[in-house]
C-alpha cells in the first residue's frame, strides 16, 4: 500500500483561548495525514512532534531527499502501520511550519506578531489540536504517540481529555521540566536574544533564510549536547580530529566541534528564532500538575492505557522522571499503565534514532 | 599562626619553548606563597588552579571580602596546613591574573599579543611552573595538589617530572579531555568569537572591565551546566521562581535562569575572553599520553605516590575517567596509587565547594 501522505492547513476564525488569558484569533493549523480513515473512524493514531519537529513525520516530499522525522516508525508495514491506521500529525501553534506562530501575520494589519505573539503553553498546543480533530469530526482516537515535547503533549491529552484516546505512548519526556533542561534552553534563549541580528525580534526573515542567526547556532550547540550522552559522544567522536584538519594535534579541529558547527549552523537556516524562543518557553513552563492540587490529582484523571518509555542515558529528560510518573500512577491506584526503560547509549536522541529498541513495543501496543 | 600570604611576580627573559614549537619570550609568572619555607625545603606544597582560577588560592586581600578559591582547604590548621607547609600557587601562562597571557604586551612593541599569542598546552603551563620553582631554588616538593585543569597539571608533573614531587593529588580531572567537555567548551568559544564586541580579538579592554562580553556570558552559562549535576540543580533550584518574578508562572523567571544570568554576566567582568579561548583550547587538547606510544607508557614514568579523587556526579570529568587512570596504573604494575570516588551530589563543583568530603583525606596524605 502507499503511504497516502496528504498535507493540509486548516483555518480557524473562532478565538483560541490560551492558558495565559490571551487569545489567538484567527489561527491556522498545518497537519499531515497518512493512510486512510476507516468507516467507523476507529483507526486514528495521533503523532505529536518535538521542539523543532513539524507535521511532516513520515514520507518524503517530491524533489526532496530527507524523509519525515519519524519515517522509520510511521509508514506501510512499519510499527505505526499506515496500511492499518490513519495517522495525523499537526504542527504545534507557535512553530514555524504552517501553524500560526510569532512570524505569522497579526490580524488585521498583517505585520508579523514577533514579540506580540502570546506566550503559548503545551496545553494550548494540545487544545488547538483537539479543536482541529473536532473540525475533522474525529472525537475519539485509537492512540496518541509523542517523544520529548511530543511526549508532554501525549501526557496532557491523557490528563485533560481522558476519554479522547484509548492508548497513549509518551517517550523521553517528563511530568514537569527540570532545572537542567531549563538551563540548556536558557543558553539558547540568551544567545538568540543577544545576537545583534536578532534586533529584539525585528530581524529580517530573508537574512534568516540566507544564513540564520549565529546566536541560535550557539544555543543549538548547547541543545545538541543535551540530546546526546557521554556514551554516544564517545563512540561517535571520541577525541578524533576532523580528517582534513588533523595535520597537527595542537591546531586541528575535533570531530565533535565540527559536528556541532555543521548541525547548528545548518539548523539556523530552517528554524525560526522567535519560534525557538516561544517553544522553549513552553517547554520550560510545562508542568502536568498545573491546574491541579498535585501531580497525584492530575494523574487520577487519566483513563487511557498509558505507556511510558524512557531511555537510560537520556541527560535531558532523565529516565527517573518517567519512572516518577509511573510511581505516582501506582500510588493513586492506576492499574492501566506500563513503564519501559530502554537500554540505550544514544541519550535523548534515542527516541528519534534508535527505533529498533522500541518499535516492536509500539507495534504491539497499537495492535494489542 | 598567620597565613603569611605573599604575592609575587617573577620575570623571565630566557625563552620558554612551547609544545607547539613556538617561543614565549620574555614572560612573567605571578604566584602566591603561604606559610614559611623550612630550612631543608622539605615542606613545599604546590597548588594548581583550574580554568578560571588564579594564584590567589587562600586568604583575603586587604579591602576585599572574597577569599581565595581554595581558602577552606589551605590555611593555618586546615587540611593544607600553612603552619606546617610552605604553599606555592602560580597563575598559569595564558591566564589573565599576572602571568603572561594573550593580553600581555608583546615584546618589543608593547601592543597586546591578542591572536598572536601562541597556543599553550597544559604541559607548557607545568613547564613554566617548573622553571619558576628552579629560580626559587626549589628542586623537589612534598606534594602537588590540583582539581579539574589543576588536576591535569598535577598528573603532568607526575609523568614528566617523576622525581619532582613526593606525593601528587589529582581531583575531578581526566587522562585526556573527552568529547562532552570539548563540546561544552565549544559553545563558549563560539559564543565569544561571534560576539561583535569581541572584534576578532581586538576588543577594548576597558569595555570588558565595564560590562564584559555577552558572548562570554552565554558560553559561561553552558559551562555552569557542566559544573553542576542533575542532583545539585534539583536541590539548588528545582522549579522555583525568582522571588520577585513569581507573580504568575507563565511570565516569571526560574531561579536556575536567574542563577545562570547572575553568575555568567558577573564572570565576564573579571575574566579575559582571549584567556578563556586559549585556556579552553589547552584543556581540549590535554592528553596525558601525548609524546608517548600509549597511556600505559606515560603511566610507567610515574614515581610519586599518586592519589586520584573523582566525584560521583561530576558530568564534566566523569568519575570513570579517573578510575581509568587507576586501572591503567594497576595494569602497568604501579603499586603506589590510590583511587577515591567521593559520593557527592555537587557535580564537578564539588572539588571547590564540598571540601568536607575530602579534606581529611588530603590532610592524611600530606601528613602520612
Amino acid at each position: 500500500m502507499s503511504l497516502n501522505l496528504q498535507t493540509h492547513t486548516e483555518h480557524f476564525t473562532n478565538p483560541l483561548y490560551l492558558e495565559s488569558g490571551r487569545i489567538l484569533e484567527p489561527y491556522d493549523i498545518a497537519y499531515e495525514t497518512y493512510g486512510v480513515l476507516n468507516e467507523d473512524k476507529s483507526n486514528v493514531v495521533v503523532i505529536c512532534h518535538a521542539l523543532t519537529g513539524s507535521h511532516h513525520c513520515a514520507g518524503t516530499y517530491e524533489g526532496e531527499n530527507k524523509a519525515g522525522w519519524w519515517d522509520g516508525l510511521v509508514g506501510p508495514g512499519k510499527a505505526v502501520d499506515t496500511d492499518k491506521f490513519f495517522v495525523i500529525c499537526t504542527n504545534v501553534i507557535g512553530s514555524c511550519f504552517g501553524s500560526t506562530g510569532p512570524m505569522s501575520p497579526k490580524h488585521p494589519h498583517h505585520e508579523p506578531y514577533r514579540y506580540k505573539f502570546p506566550v503559548v503553553t503545551i496545553k494550548d498546543m494540545v487544545k488547538a489540536q483537539r479543536i482541529l480533530f473536532d473540525k475533522l469530526d474525529i472525537h475519539r482516537v485509537h492512540a496518541i504517540i509523542g517523544g520529548s515535547m511530543g511526549g508532554m503533549q501525549a501526557l496532557l491529552f491523557a490528563v485533560h481529555y481522558p476519554n479522547f484516546a484509548q492508548k497513549i505512548i509518551s517517550l523521553a519526556s517528563t511530568y514537569a521540566t527540570q532545572p537542567w533542561a531549563i538551563a540548556f534552553n536558557k543558553v539558547a534563549q540568551e544567545a538568540i536574544l543577544k545576537d545583534p541580528d536578532f534586533k529584539q525580534g525585528y530581524y529580517d526573515p530573508e537574512l534568516i533564510k540566507e544564513h540564520g542567526l549565529s546566536g541560535m547556532a550557539i544555543g543549538r550547540m548547547a541543545g545538541h549536547i543535551s540530546f546526546l550522552s557521554h556514551e554516544s559522544m564517545n563512540s561517535k567522536f571520541g577525541r578524533e580530529y576532523k580528517k582534513d584538519d588533523g595535520l597537527y594535534e595542537l591546531f586541528g579541529k575535533f570531530q565533535v566541534e565540527s559536528y556541532l558547527e555543521y548541525n547548528s549552523y545548518n539548523f539556523t537556516k530552517w528554524f525560526d528564532p522567535l519560534s525557538y524562543l516561544y517553544i522553549t518557553k513552553a517547554i520550560n513552563i510545562f508542568d502536568l500538575a498545573r491546574g491541579f492540587d498535585s501531580l497525584e490529582e492530575a494523574m487520577k484523571k487519566i483513563q487511557a492505557e498509558l505507556h511510558l518509555i524512557s531511555f537510560k542515558n537520556d541527560i535531558l529528560f532523565k529516565n527517573f522522571e518517567m519512572k516518577e510518573i509511573s510511581d505516582v500512577l501506582d500510588r493513586v491506584g492506576n492499574k492501566n499503565h506500563h513503564y519501559l526503560d530502554v537500554d540505550s547509549d544514544y541519550g535523548h536522541d534515542a527516541f528519534l534514532v534508535e527505533l529498533d529498541k522500541f518499535d516492536t513495543y509500539i507495534k504491539e501496543v497499537l495492535n494489542g
